[in-house]
């Protein structure tokens, strides 16, 4: 950044703060489901129910990454992105972040087979991972990477929900907690590779609020899976 | 295959049949300016045009396989295929199948930049190689893998190349020819791989069809760069 012009720097900063706030501000960790998961007040089919659920927006994100990964504009970018597709699907000797997502389900009680056929993913969260990979799939790159920038504030919520789950949970075996583990070192990384490309990129107002825009729908995916999830009547309120 | 129905195995091996023939009746090996390039009959600005024309369609490889591993059906196939991606872009420490291009180029007196500006890619390729990028995003993934089965060939035409430009081409510094020799047991792994996964989801005639008509179209593809390159009048006759 050394030497770029004054206005150049502070356009950087506030586009940054930008999609820092909309992260803070939108992001599910603020939605009625996860407050209630987080204090313990979830009842054990409703975490399966989520498990479940949840699974289906988790074997679209290598889908979403190949197409961000086929529109990125050097090899430099695509070597950063593909680890995000090897994080997930895993490689020779080493177990992916799907697999452990279904470990978290045999360790709550859901059988591999019950996420895998899919039966009990609902139409509006199968609605919102379809909105999402056709995201990646349609708008300029650097929409699709400003979208996975909830990864901002994903690590300190997997910190939370690891301590969520040992005390409140304790009949889900431990071990299955993996997945989040792995995401907090993952999810910094990413987070910091993808705001990089994204600030060198978004260089004029109509490019940096429509890296905000990305977010902000982003984040309203999310969100939709939770209310879609949420079997309590105030779930989809939101005030 | 053991205890498949004898129908199944006589089919399989007529489609692997219909497979090969394609191949060697069709693939670029037998286009007139590969005959000449591999019977030293090119001069310094064909092979230098060649190459240039050639890297447009090179550098597409993991734009249209990151396209094929958005669609691949299970993490067990995308964990193949990402391979492709990594073998063309390289790794932290490995230099990948792009780069060794552009070091051909060097080695063939191309300046690299005139590689990456793209200023002497000819229409026609641009549109050749959009069709191929096109229906691996467009056309269901057993077709996009079964377009790649010019692998099938490509070993045996790598060594060729590696000799006829030893012999005709002693201009173009020998360690330029690295591209070539990756290829031979790169590409025979990848064929074998694509091969696999074709023959065990087309399963009906329409199906086997449609595999041996995505070969055929990708041929085409690669025999009309070379006729676009092609400078000699005869170039683009085919009898």
């Amino acid at each position: 950044v050394t030497g770029a012009p004054p206005g150049q720097d502070a356009s950087h900063e506030a586009l940054v703060d930008a999609l820092r706030r909309t992260v803070e501000q939108q992001y599910h960790h603020l939605h009625p489901f996860n407050l209630r998961m987080h204090a313990g007040g979830l009842a054990r089919e409703e975490v399966r129910r989520w498990i479940v659920n949840r699974y289906h927006y988790q074997r679209h994100i290598p889908v979403k990454d190949g197409l961000i990964l086929a529109k990125l504009p050097s090899r430099e970018a695509r070597r950063l992105w593909i680890r995000r597709i090897v994080d997930q699907d895993g490689s020779a000797g080493a177990e992916g972040g799907l697999e452990a997502w279904l470990r978290l389900g045999e360790a709550a009680g859901v059988r591999r087979e019950a996420m895998e056929d899919e039966e009990r993913v609902l139409p509006a969260v199968r609605f919102a991972v379809d909105a999402y990979v056709n995201f990646c799939r349609l708008r300029p790159w650097p929409e699709a990477v400003a979208a996975s920038l909830t990864e901002l504030l994903a690590p300190a919520l997997m910190e939370e929900r690891i301590a969520a789950f040992r005390k409140h949970y304790p009949w889900v075996d431990p071990e299955g907690l993996d997945y989040f583990r792995r995401r907090v070192s993952q999810g910094e990384r990413d987070a910091g590779e993808a705001l990089a490309l994204v600030t060198d990129v978004a260089r004029t107002p109509p490019e940096r609020a429509a890296a905000v825009a990305a977010l902000r729908f982003k984040c309203q995916v999310l969100w939709s899976l939770l209310d879609a999830i949420d079997t309590s009547p105030q779930g989809s309120r939101r005030d």
